[in-house]
């Protein structure tokens, strides 16, 4: 999806009208959001997830390493891309050092309604933050919040906005901030499905997971929402570590307070990484370009973009959310993770879509 | 060292004296490799460094990981620290995916005199794009550089050297800018030694490299140095991959043209990664604290502190520079790589001093 959650912190850099169009989606989210309670209790924990069902399973072998996922000419081409990078001495072999592969997180890896992840954790935040504030009973937009007024949270505007995420995602060490968010997650459930946010993992994708890496690849998440909110789960819940996790991300200044150092978490925009920012964020951060990108909306297009005009054999997917019944049917006019223009230009480009309704036999681990 | 040679793209955020203080250390280095003629010819390919002598050595067989290193607390303590947190049910053992250490590069990895080699590379770039630019014949900064005038380099004021790098440094794309590098590597020698540079790595640390790989460690430079100087040449010459290069960087721009895109490099300065800027850099990409870090000076002491001021073991040495003889030697008052602080607050501290006359039998690989 599209990084929703931290777009509201700066617009600079990007111009007016991409500012009011990242208020709107926001604000959109954050309205559809109201009529959902996020509630809090201890759930039994998640399995490990991070093995994916068939984790050492070779392509070559007798054991279908994605068999989460209905044959078709999307599992064809997932199976033929690894099989050709991985023969020595192929015309595609690409030694393993440079088979990267990068995968946008909400829509792509979990789901992201109906509202972002992250965002749910503003809300919660603002909640629980709202005893030490009183006067954020009468002060906008945190009493829009509150009260579930989102309405009077759109009229706070984008300066609202900045401050709602000052509020909970600045002001703290990375340290501290991890603590949160690691306690939020091992106790937030689902609105629709009252399981661990954790748990809306998707099966098919974790095999994707598996077989990668089990193929020698190096594997980095690159979204949009905040690069310490996914570090503190990414690691137990896809096996990703925290070195291999690009997200937005908010300035830190280095500070010594009575001997002890710590990063400070500022109010102001590092990187958003989104759009036109996700190949920034692979430069600043892999070096390199990918060979394979995974995405579920327009907000992904340019990774791929990047990603699959390289040279020598690559491969781009869109995850297609088309399954209203089990997850969410949702593209072109989707609040978040809108999909219109890498639906539109996916064929003449060489990207597959993963149409989850089609090619998923499952969507979630806990239906196996 | 302390990356000299970004450090006059931009001051922002760090204060008019701090602008001034680097002004004046960049001037220094210029100042003195005027004396210097970096020449340029084909000369015999380096051998593969990256093994760095017993690269599969185990600390507890028979075979010395160290063998460049004299005996005495130095080494001692190398062995101590890698033999502790390996040891599996020990008090001290660190799982594998949390043993991260850090290397800065200049004057740590490898030698940093007379200048920065990243400095010459900014004047024999001035000098090979000077028939493009037939006006920079009458223009300063770029007229003091070719006439070997550093007084009007210096009187060129910061301007000056925002716009060397500017002219080096960027307006080209990361691609283009990295074969850049790689074909000038290849090729520019050390005016003292008359060796390629990057034959004038150190010999004992490229076997403390090869020791913490062996052991599980993840090896990440970060130096104040440009980040794509160093992925250029780094994993051919220290088997690290771009990946694990941090550097300072200047801003980036996606662009897509006639449907190619590509990543502008722009005259910004985006990290300056060096002193409270190398934690920054660490927790931008890697997520977590180090256990150990390497480093030769006083821009290195934030990041050794950083890292040893977490819980558990901890290890942190500095490269003291003390062999005029068969390298260069120099701290307090050097211009480049200055160490001060860190050698008044190391031993209270518990960091460690690499004496290199006293612990290192050889300086570089071509010695042996």
């Amino acid at each position: 999806m599209a990084g929703a959650s931290l777009r509201g912190m700066s617009g600079r850099g990007y111009g007016g009208a991409f500012a009011r169009s990242l208020l709107v989606v926001t604000l959109c989210a954050l309205f559809v959001s109201a009529g959902c309670k996020s509630t809090h209790h201890a759930s039994h924990e998640p399995a490990s997830l991070a093995q994916g069902g068939s984790g050492s399973a070779l392509i070559a072998g007798s054991e279908d390493p994605l068999p989460s996922w209905n044959d078709g000419p999307t599992k064809a081409a997932l199976l033929d891309f690894v099989e050709r990078v991985t023969r020595e001495g192929g015309p595609d072999f690409v030694p393993a050092d440079a088979r990267i592969a990068t995968f946008d997180n909400d829509g792509t890896l979990w789901s992201e309604q109906p509202v972002p992840v992250e965002l749910a954790f503003v809300i919660d935040r603002v909640k629980a933050l709202a005893p030490q504030h009183p006067e954020w009973k009468h002060q906008q937009p945190f009493q829009g919040v509150l009260e579930g007024d989102l309405k009077a949270v759109a009229a706070s505007g984008e300066r609202g906005l900045m401050e709602l995420f000052a509020a909970t995602h600045a002001g703290v060490t990375t340290e501290q901030f991890d603590a949160t968010v690691t306690q939020w997650i091992a106790m937030a459930t689902h609105p629709r499905f009252d399981r661990l946010y954790t748990e809306l993992v998707y099966q098919p994708m974790l095999e994707v997971l598996a077989m990668l890496r089990a193929s020698g690849f190096k594997i980095f998440i690159v979204s949009g929402g905040d690069v310490g909110f996914m570090r503190a789960w990414a690691e137990r819940v896809y096996g990703i570590p925290p070195e291999q996790v690009i997200g937005s991300r908010a300035k830190l200044r280095y500070e010594v307070r009575d001997g002890t150092p710590s990063l400070m978490l500022l109010p102001e925009l590092d990187l958003l990484d989104d759009k036109a920012g996700k190949p920034v964020g692979i430069q600043q951060v892999i070096g390199r370009r990918p060979i394979a990108a995974f995405g579920n909306s327009d907000g992904d297009f340019e990774m791929l973009e990047w990603t699959t005009s390289g040279k020598g054999p690559r491969f781009g997917l869109f995850v297609h959310h088309t399954d209203a019944k089990r997850e969410w049917a949702y593209d072109r006019n989707a609040h978040s993770g809108k999909l219109s223009r890498g639906l539109d230009e996916a064929p003449r480009r060489g990207w597959f879509l993963a149409d989850m309704k089609r090619d998923w036999k499952v969507i979630y681990p806990f239906e196996q």
